[in-house]
């Protein structure tokens, strides 16, 4: 097992990742109050409600159970509303825990109910996805999705733990799996051009989840993400970065409806356009967006957006969190493996760089 | 004008006290973004929203206001939704300052959106009721209710300057200001024995609501707010004192529907609720119960709760915030001016406090 410590500005919290560690109750029995209640779906309570309910029973914790259909469709009001009701309904105080069992969208959402109920209670992350194992889980953004924007409502708020159990990657369907891993290439362009080479060479190992390569990738994932939170707690500056990819993503997301695009299949589309509009604004090589490019077909990944209309592209993404006084904002790659955001004001620019690949 | 500063972990910031200071941009235009959202109901609209609106506009601020319904009975999770469309359709980004022009409501609810749009946006409480001019407005404390518990959901989230202008209360209703001098009143006897006195001497006064007088009791609570949250900003001790009377009068909210009892209405009946706790369990002597009454009565307030069952107050007083480990917590007066706050095992003498007043 690896073990990781996250400063962040309210409290020093521990990211455990190793095998079956889902049920190991020592490595959260700290934080735990008497009461917790989980919240997970019902995909990955099949697999993995029953054992953690049986860890609980076992060391006389009281707790219920919140089940929420899977899928990011789900990420909304109505979702948190049932959270919300289920708290209230089983007399959860402000010492109940939420243990929140799932990948991101379950992460985010418990999350952002443990921010606000009663003003905030304590959490427990237990990523169940490859995405939210390297990103999602850890750094303390909850939200849930508004019919008019992503991830509009939420609460930055940090977890007690996080247990980043490996063996629930066994389960996961490939596609949701490739959705991670476009989420650990980003790491690698926005920060690690050392971590890129390492991805080329070992993705085909990762691909067929080789525990000891995988290990290694979601570490090295939480430990740069650890690294940014601790010095941009809140996303002041450096901490945006983190975002590359997802200001066309996001776009993509709400456009082709949440879901029907996977976040990290979205993400990578999304990572495709940045280095696009990276080499207009640099001169950043073409060959090293087609480097990019393979890399995300070996791990399975879309290349290429959807294509919709400039006009719609332009709705979304001034929807976007990252929008700063009415200017949008766009993480670029001045070179791979260093990213930088800047500010568009040159909409032919964004025009030419979508122009390539949708219908006007 | 009258100036205090909080001290809150997050940033320190003003509160001003004074009449007409709402349409006084210089005491807030360090503090807001180019663009502002105003969020009031129809009822203070009325009076207050275009003096606010002339005033942002003569200094070139773009904004845009949000109307909403008057009302505890809105303060609820399709209220805050109208606010969220609201900021969205408007392409409110995070720089975008929100302006919560109003009563307890308004201020509790837009601080809630500031604190969860996006992520968290900035806010300026102008707190129009004596209510929210001596408590809500000031401390961080946000929230909505929940059909099963009052301002079950929300957070800890600091306004950026509050901006008492005694001149609104002017148009305030009778009942209301009485409300608010619930809030005023409990603020002596948890605290201020002197002051306690001062209110005896010069309710009259206050009824009257004579400028300077009035002047003088609104910073003098919202000095001893700003002491306490300065302590504990997130209620882990001494903040838990303002509930005085809050336990018995939430559950009279809602037992009641929300709107039918004001609020300080209620926190009136539950100080004389506490009271009688407190002759049980101190020997707090009848005779300071009864000076208690004549204070409440002076303020044209209810010194006698509603009727209802045992078994009602229970289950409204179990959903309290501030049960801890499942059990009920009170804030008690060991005595005149100075409170505790207790944790009640004892059923019986629960019943026998309650038996006084309702039936069974």
């Amino acid at each position: 097992m690896k073990s990781l410590t996250v400063q962040a500005a309210s409290h020093r919290y521990p990211i455990y990742i190793g095998e079956g560690i889902l049920q190991d109750f020592s490595l959260f029995q700290q934080k735990i109050g008497k009461k917790a209640a989980i919240i997970t779906n019902d995909v990955v309570a099949q697999w993995y409600l029953q054992p953690l309910e049986s860890s609980l029973h076992a060391h006389g914790i009281e707790f219920f159970s919140i089940v929420l259909p899977d899928g990011e469709i789900h990420k909304n009001n109505d979702s948190l509303q049932k959270i919300y009701d289920g708290l209230l309904t089983h007399h959860a105080d402000r010492q109940t825990t939420i243990l929140a069992l799932g990948g991101g969208v379950i992460g985010d959402m418990a999350g952002f109910a443990a921010a606000t109920y009663q003003r905030g209670i304590p959490f427990i992350q237990i990523p169940t996805t490859l995405l939210s194992q390297v990103d999602s889980s850890v750094g303390g953004k909850t939200a849930i999705n508004h019919p008019l924007g992503k991830n509009m409502i939420g609460a930055f708020y940090q977890p007690q733990v996080v247990l980043a159990d490996l063996s629930t990657l066994n389960t996961l369907p490939d596609k949701e799996f490739s959705s991670g891993m476009a989420e650990v290439i980003k790491y690698a362009l926005l920060g690690d051009a050392v971590f890129l080479q390492w991805l080329e060479q070992n993705m085909p190992a990762l691909m067929q989840r080789q525990p000891d390569i995988l290990a290694e990738a979601v570490a090295h994932c939480c430990q740069m993400k650890a690294d940014i939170v601790a010095q941009d707690e809140t996303e002041q500056n450096v901490r945006a970065l983190l975002n590359l990819g997802h200001t066309f993503g996001h776009a993509i997301e709400t456009e082709m409806g949440y879901g029907t695009w996977l976040h990290g299949e979205a993400v990578a589309a999304g990572m495709v356009l940045a280095c696009r509009l990276s080499e207009r604004l640099y001169q950043l090589p073409a060959g090293d967006t087609e480097r990019v490019k393979a890399l995300l077909r070996q791990a399975a990944l879309p290349d290429v957006p959807p294509a919709f209309s400039f006009d719609r592209w332009l709705t979304h993404m001034r929807h976007d969190k990252k929008v700063h006084s009415g200017k949008m904002r766009f993480v670029t790659l001045p070179q791979l493996g260093r990213a930088k955001v800047e500010t568009i004001d040159d909409m032919d620019m964004l025009r030419e760089v979508l122009r390539e690949y949708t219908d006007f």
